[in-house]
């Protein structure tokens, strides 16, 4: 199989080879201490080898899960947050159409307790009313305050439609898997549970039932998904150059361009269909390296939408930025662009060629732009937005990101400063504590 | 009328009132230069007056139209790309439903023109073929790439849908008044049209018809949302001290933080309905600001969400950051916490009070810790999302926008750097010049 790869042209007037060799020991060290289960944070490595080790048992038992979803259910709503939800959403929506009508034999997806809107769910119960639907809800310990609240509202709702015996035939619970409120509530109520394994942190859980329960319900392939990040795993080991580890070169050169005051990294890609995933890798970087008064600043954007908003900023304003750009190599549907005969608006010239062909060289364009106005940038090339690729995606940057936060002198699997506003606010809501 | 309001306190701790008091003379500078119409781009000041000025047979004309299309159209697709398409998503997902389907009686109003994403323009037509729809093209010159592209595709598409005649009648252009391709194809076909003020640029036109048409085409009240400007236009004026004038104290406030390492501006929200309110709002300031190497990076987050991705940067990252939030202070959906016997997910504590309440001390407390953490905020009060208070937000941010630009040393017109892509792109895509 092809594989995802890495360009790195964009950066060698920022930096030189021997700079990014001078990381061999270190990025020697930091994989040595992540295979023998020593480095910080050690006890959440689990994602490590997850996916060469997830059973065919275990897919068989998640696909049948989902089959009994889609069968009953038009809609199926997810509530969860950030990590348990922000994977989910970023791989279905790069692989299902942007219009959820074009997707038709698949439910819809929607998500809830990922915010705390009075409007947005009470217009989500508005919809809901008129949907046949049911609920998969995710959190570790059952107590996290927004999916906690959402559930509450939405499990008396479904009760209230369906009755309570039905209910439980149409609530799913991804949690602990022994303690919690959560895995208490689903023992008694009888719901379908999968486990949420110990040594693996809300962010680098995709590849575990808290991603793939919702994607297979999504219609998209799990095997090809895992399949995708396992041929990753293995194409990625300690011994080889940096050069020849994709993972490695890319956390590598991050770190540099960080070093040399590129304080904001911006991820961009050329379809709408990334934006959740962009998302996803938001948080996989900014919570596994904004700690200590450190870490890249990183920033999502759509291109060519958002070179006419931003573009002008990262053409021409403060140089404290580089680019990282998610380069989609082909395209499914097929759109040409029709010759018209008065040609008014010029366009004749690229009569007959594909969309994405313009799009292609709107990217090279920009690219070749941006590094005119100082804005280094690094390649990641995706054969086409597939389960298998993205997959490798997927375990690509999980284990760059590890090497990355490790490079840059941080735990990639703490997120301490998550707890500060969670404290305010029970103190003002008058929690005994 | 109420007003929106703007709440300091969370910056007294990063500067001095002394501080704010010494700009003073250069406000009242730039205030005079733009009241002159002698400042750098003083030949796009058109939106400073222009709530005001907007006459009620303008309106009018505006709303038949809007009716027009709402009353043959379930869905309208919204040809344009940056100012010319983001005023109108920030005003329509600010004002309807996070749904669609509980938009009832409005049509929906798609995007188109803003990408040149193949995939997304295949399935957007797809869904078109079950539609039926009219088309609404924005673009000053008719030719800019992507909005062209588009517009060629879907107008071949209406054309075989309805019959060219009966085309005629589904589209409306917002273009030049006299010149360029497609004030010069609307004349030749027939189509209604609109006009873009010679002297309003892209990312300040949104009380023109560019914002205007796709917003009454939703069901918005255009008349309450220029109500909103107007209001806001007439309570700044030049003799007030900078801490009566919030446009200005805005405007300084932001600026004094970016001068002491304040690169980043996250603007934040408690409610998805204001993301693309956001969206707008980084492109009038990035693309104002971000030139000659200067500009504050803006950022856009919707709280409590991307407290689960992006909050443990905040709180604990590089101290290169500070916090605008848009403090919506009423939700109109009424969703209240249940009381449940068991209480295992603990929060029998909230039960009975309102998703809203808990929200505001979401907010609260996240700015405390996030001010704690080092991170200095403003905060925007918003009593409601309404049409009226959404039309004073665009005017506060518009007129702080040029006023900031101008303390930077930029002009807050322009954007040179939007062009470079641009020229490589038809310079690789065969081009003749």
């Amino acid at each position: 199989m092809n594989s995802i790869s890495i360009g790195t042209d964009g950066v060698m007037d920022f930096l030189t080879e021997d700079e990014i060799n001078s990381f061999s020991e270190k990025v020697g060290d930091i994989h040595h201490s992540m295979t023998n289960r020593t480095g910080r944070g050690a006890e959440f490595l689990g994602w490590m080898n997850l996916p060469s080790s997830i059973s065919e048992n275990f897919i068989r038992d998640l696909k049948e899960t989902a089959l009994h979803i889609r069968e009953n259910s038009d809609t199926v709503v997810v509530v969860g947050i950030g990590g348990s939800y922000l994977g989910a959403r970023a791989v279905i929506e790069a692989l299902t159409p942007s219009f959820s009508s074009g997707n038709e034999g698949n439910p819809s997806i929607l998500y809830a307790g990922n915010n705390i809107s009075e409007d947005y769910l009470s217009e989500l119960i508005t919809l809901l009313d008129s949907k046949n639907y049911s609920i998969i809800v995710i959190s570790k310990s059952g107590t996290t305050t927004e999916p906690a609240i959402a559930f509450r509202i939405l499990r008396e709702h479904i009760e209230n439609k369906y009755g309570k015996e039905e209910a439980k035939n149409r609530i799913f619970s991804i949690t602990d898997k022994e303690k919690g409120a959560l895995k208490k509530l689903s023992d008694e109520e009888g719901y379908r549970t999968f486990v949420i394994p110990d040594d693996v942190g809300g962010r680098f859980s995709v590849l575990t039932p808290v991603g793939l329960l919702p994607i297979a319900c999504a219609g998209i392939d799990i095997e090809d998904l895992i399949k995708g990040a396992a041929e990753m795993e293995k194409s990625l080991n300690d011994d080889q150059e940096i050069s020849d580890n994709i993972s490695n070169l890319y956390a590598v050169i991050r770190n540099l361009l960080n070093e040399k005051g590129k304080a904001i990294e911006i991820m961009a890609a050329y379809t709408p269909k990334l934006q959740y995933f962009i998302e996803w890798w938001k948080q996989l970087y900014g919570e596994s390296e904004g700690k200590n008064g450190k870490g890249i600043f990183p920033v999502g954007v759509i291109y060519t939408t958002d070179l006419h908003s931003m573009g002008q900023m990262v053409q021409d304003g403060v140089r404290n930025i580089f680019e990282t750009i998610l380069n989609v190599e082909s395209e499914k549907g097929v759109v040409k662009i029709p010759e018209v005969v008065d040609d008014l608006d010029g366009l004749n010239y690229i009569a007959g060629k594909r969309l994405s062909e313009v799009n292609e060289k709107a990217m090279q364009g920009t690219m070749m732009a941006h590094l005119d106005g100082g804005v280094p940038n690094v390649v990641i090339n995706i054969p086409e937005l597939s389960a298998y690729y993205v997959g490798q995606l997927i375990y690509f940057f999980e284990r760059a990101c590890a090497v990355s936060a490790y490079l840059l002198g941080v735990n990639p699997f703490d997120q301490p400063g998550v707890e500060a506003y969670k404290k305010n606010m029970f103190k003002l809501l008058g929690k005994q504590v």
